[in-house]
C-alpha cells in the first residue's frame, strides 16, 4: 500500500476533514476537550448533546412528576420501540430486534434457547476471535446442557484473520449452532456473514453472530444473509453510554419455536395478570426478563437516531477512507518503528478500529493515554488499539494520534511506565 | 381494632405529621406535584432530589468528559460498592451482596446455582403468594435441570397469609431448595424469616429470600437468619428509579460452592486477562455477568443514602404507625361501604403496603387515578394496593386517600369507567 494519497501531514489531513461530509455530526457530540484525542469510541462511544437533555426530560418529567404513570407512557414499549429502531440497522424487521439485559445475558438466552431447538446435535462451533465473555457464555451453557455437549474453538492462524475456510471442515451434522463475532474485538477481522451463515445451514446447524463491534459502523443485511439470531452492544458505535443494554435478534419464523431459559414476568403472553404459570408470550417478547431498566434505555436513542439519520452507508464509506487513511500512515511512519498491523489490509474484511502491535505496546498504550492526549486502548499481549467513530472521530486526529505514537517511541517516553497492565482499560 | 386514637378527622392526620420524626425527609425528593397523593412508591418510589445532581454528573462529567477512564474511577467497582451499602440494609457483610442485572436475572442465577449444589434433590418450596415473575423463573429452571424436577407450590388458605404452617410438612430431603418472597407482593403478609430458615435447613435444602417488598422499609436481618441466598429490587423503597438494577446476597461461605450459569466476562477471575477459558472469580463477583449498567447503578446510592441517614428502625416504627393508622381509618370509613382488609392485621405480619379489595375495585381505582389526584394501584382480581413509603408518604395525604376512596364509591364515580383492566400499571 503506497503513503496515503495526498501525503503524510497535517494540511493533507485537515484538507480531507474539510471534504468530509459527515464533519459536521461531530457538532451533534459532547466535546469537553477537543485538544484531547479519543480514539476509544469502539469502546465506550461518546455522548450525544441529545442524551443529555432527554436524560433530564425522563429523570426529571417521567420519573420525578409523572411517577408511575411512564409505564403505560413510553416505558414498557421502549424495549420493542428501540428494538424496530435498532432492525433498521440490521436490515431485518422492526419485530424482529429487541433491547434488554447485556450482550451477555442475551447470549445465553439465546444459545440456550438454540440448543433447546436442535435437540441431539451437541457441538457449537466458534473461533479464537471471539470476545472471551461470548466464550464463557456458551462454555457455561454447554456444562448446563450435560456432558456430551462440547464447543469447539477453531483457531485463527495468524491471530488476525477469522478461520473462515477452516470452518467448512469442522461445522457438521452434530452442530447445533454456530457463534461467532461479526467484527474481531481485538483484530477488526469481519467475517462473510451470509457465507458462513449458509455453511451453517446447510449442515442443518443455527447461527448466531454478536455484531456488537459492527453495528452503527457498516451496513449490516442479517435478512439477506438468513441469520437466525444475534446479539449486539449498544455503547460502542450506536454512543449509548457505558453498559447500556443490548439488543437481541431471533429470526421471525424462529421466534415461536425458540424459548427462553429465563422465564421472566415481562417475556409471559400476559404480564399484568399475574397468573401463576408461565405462558411464553407469542412473538419476540418472550426474550424479555425482568422490568426494563428505563434510565439506560432512554440513553440509546439519540446516538441510534444520529447513526441513522448519518447513514450507515456513509458511515462505512468514511470507516473505510480513515483505516485506509491511518494504515497508509503506519506504513510510512510507524512500521518502520517496530510497530505492525494487527488488522486485516483488505478493507471489506476490517471493521472500525485498527491494532497495532509492538513489542512495548502496554508502555507505549500508558504515555499516549497519561501524557500524550491520546485515549486508545490495550488489549493482550501487545495490541494498541485504535477505534475510529466515524460520527465524530476526525483526519487531523488521526493525524497527530499518529505522530505521537511515533514520538512516545522515538522519544522513549514509554519508559518511563510499569510493564504490568492497567487495572482496567 | 378501635378507630384511630385522635379520631378519624383531617386535623389529627395533621397531627400526627407534626409528631413525625421522619417528616422533613419528603422534602429529600422531588415533590412536583403537592396535591398529588402517591401512594405507588412500593412500586417505583420517588425521585431523591440528590439523584438529579448525581446522574447529571455522571452524564455529563464522568461518560461526555472522562469518557472510558470512568472506568477506573469508580464505574469497574459500583457493583460491589452500592452492594456494601444495600448489605446494611439486609443484615449482613458489605461483600456478600452485589448489584447487577434484574431481579428476575439474578434469581434465575441463582436458583440454578443453589440446584447445581443440591444434586439428588429434585423439588424447590414456594408459595402462590410468591411474585409469579418468581414462580415463572423457577418453573424455567426446574425445566432446565430436567423432568424429574419439579415445583412444589404450597397455598395460602385465605390469599393473604403466608402458609407458615404448611411448609412444615412439604420440605424434606427431597427439597433443594426453598424460595419465597419475604414480603408478599399483594397483600403485604411478612415471613418469619428465621423460623422458615431454619426449616429449610433442618431438611438440608438451601433457602432463597425475594426481599423485593422488603428492603429499605424495614430493617432485615438475613446474616442473623443464617439466610443462604437472596435477591431483591432497588426502585421501591430504595427509590432507585424505573427498572434499576436489583442486588443479589450470597452468604460468604457458600459463595465458592456456588456456580452462577451464567459465565459472564466480568464474573471470570482476571476479565481484563481476556483468556480463552472460563475461571468464577473467588467470591461474589463470579455472580456478575456483562457489562454493568452505569447510568442505572449511578441512580442507586442516593436513594440507599437516605434510608441509611433515615435508619431503618426508624422508618419501620413509621410504617407501623401509617399502616395501622390507615387500617383504623379503613375499619371506620371504608369497610361499611364494602372495602374488606387484604393484608394482615398484625403488624409484625405486615410490610408497608396494605392491600383493599372491593368488588368494584378495579373501577374505583381507575377513578383514584384519573380524578381523584390518588395514584394507587390495582393487581387482580379485584385489589386496591396502597403503599405508604414513610420516607415521604404524609398522615395528611394517608387520611386524605381514604375520603377520597369513600367519594368514589359513595359519589359512585366508578361508574363511569371500563370494566376492563388497564394497559400497565
Amino acid at each position: 500500500m503506497p503513503p496515503p494519497a495526498g501525503g503524510t501531514d497535517a494540511d493533507h489531513a485537515r484538507e480531507l476533514d474539510r471534504q468530509d461530509e459527515l464533519a459536521r455530526f461531530r457538532d451533534a457530540f459532547v466535546v469537553d476537550d477537543p485538544s484531547l484525542i479519543y480514539l476509544d469510541g469502539n469502546s465506550l462511544g461518546r455522548l450525544p448533546q441529545a442524551t443529555v437533555t432527554r436524560l433530564r426530560r425522563l429523570v426529571e418529567v417521567e420519573w420525578g412528576a409523572r411517577l408511575i404513570r411512564s409505564w403505560g407512557e413510553g416505558w414498557i414499549t421502549a424495549p420493542h420501540r428501540l428494538g424496530a429502531k435498532i432492525a433498521r440497522l440490521l436490515g431485518v424487521a422492526g419485530d424482529e430486534v429487541v433491547v434488554t439485559d447485556s450482550t451477555s445475558v442475551n447470549l445465553f438466552k439465546l444459545v440456550m434457547a438454540a440448543l433447546g431447538a436442535r435437540p441431539g446435535r451437541t457441538t457449537v462451533v466458534t473461533d479464537d476471535l471471539n470476545f472471551p465473555s461470548d466464550l464463557y457464555i456458551l462454555q457455561g451453557a454447554l456444562r448446563l446442557m450435560g456432558p456430551e455437549y462440547r464447543l469447539v474453538v477453531v483457531c485463527s492462524a495468524d491471530g488476525v484473520t477469522g478461520p473462515e475456510e477452516e470452518l467448512v471442515g469442522v461445522i457438521d451434522e452434530g452442530t447445533a449452532l454456530v457463534a461467532l463475532s461479526h467484527t474481531a474485538f481485538k483484530s477488526g477481522f469481519v467475517y462473510d456473514m451470509a457465507a458462513v451463515s449458509a455453511l451453517a445451514h446447510q449442515a442443518g446447524a443455527l447461527v448466531l453472530w454478536d455484531v456488537s463491534h459492527s453495528v452503527g459502523a457498516m451496513p449490516l443485511r442479517l435478512g439477506a444473509a438468513d441469520v437466525d439470531l444475534a446479539v449486539g452492544c449498544t455503547y460502542k458505535y450506536l454512543n449509548a453510554g457505558p453498559g447500556a443494554p443490548a439488543f437481541l435478534y431471533v429470526r421471525r419464523d424462529l421466534q415461536h419455536q425458540l424459548l427462553s431459559p429465563i422465564w421472566g414476568w415481562l417475556g409471559q403472553k400476559a404480564p399484568f395478570d399475574f397468573a401463576l404459570d408461565y405462558v411464553p408470550a407469542p412473538g419476540l417478547q418472550r426474550f424479555l426478563a425482568g422490568t426494563p431498566p428505563v434510565l439506560a434505555l432512554a440513553a440509546i436513542e439519540p446516538g441510534v437516531d444520529l447513526v441513522l439519520e448519518a447513514g450507515l452507508e456513509r458511515i462505512r464509506a468514511k470507516s473505510v477512507r480513515q483505516t485506509e487513511y491511518l494504515i497508509g500512515l503506519w506504513e510510512a511512519m510507524l512500521e518502520p518503528l517496530g510497530f505492525t498491523l494487527r488488522s486485516p489490509r483488505e478493507a471489506r474484511r476490517r471493521g472500525s478500529h485498527v491494532s497495532l502491535g509492538h513489542p512495548e505496546g502496554l508502555r507505549i498504550d500508558r504515555a499516549l493515554i497519561e501524557e500524550l492526549g491520546v485515549l486508545s486502548d490495550f488489549r493482550v499481549p501487545d495490541n494498541i488499539r485504535l477505534g475510529l467513530a466515524p460520527l465524530y472521530t476526525s483526519y487531523v486526529e488521526i493525524h497527530a494520534a499518529v505522530m505521537r505514537l511515533r514520538r512516545a517511541v522515538v522519544e522513549r517516553l514509554y519508559e518511563k511506565y510499569p510493564t504490568e497492565p492497567p487495572a482496567v482499560t
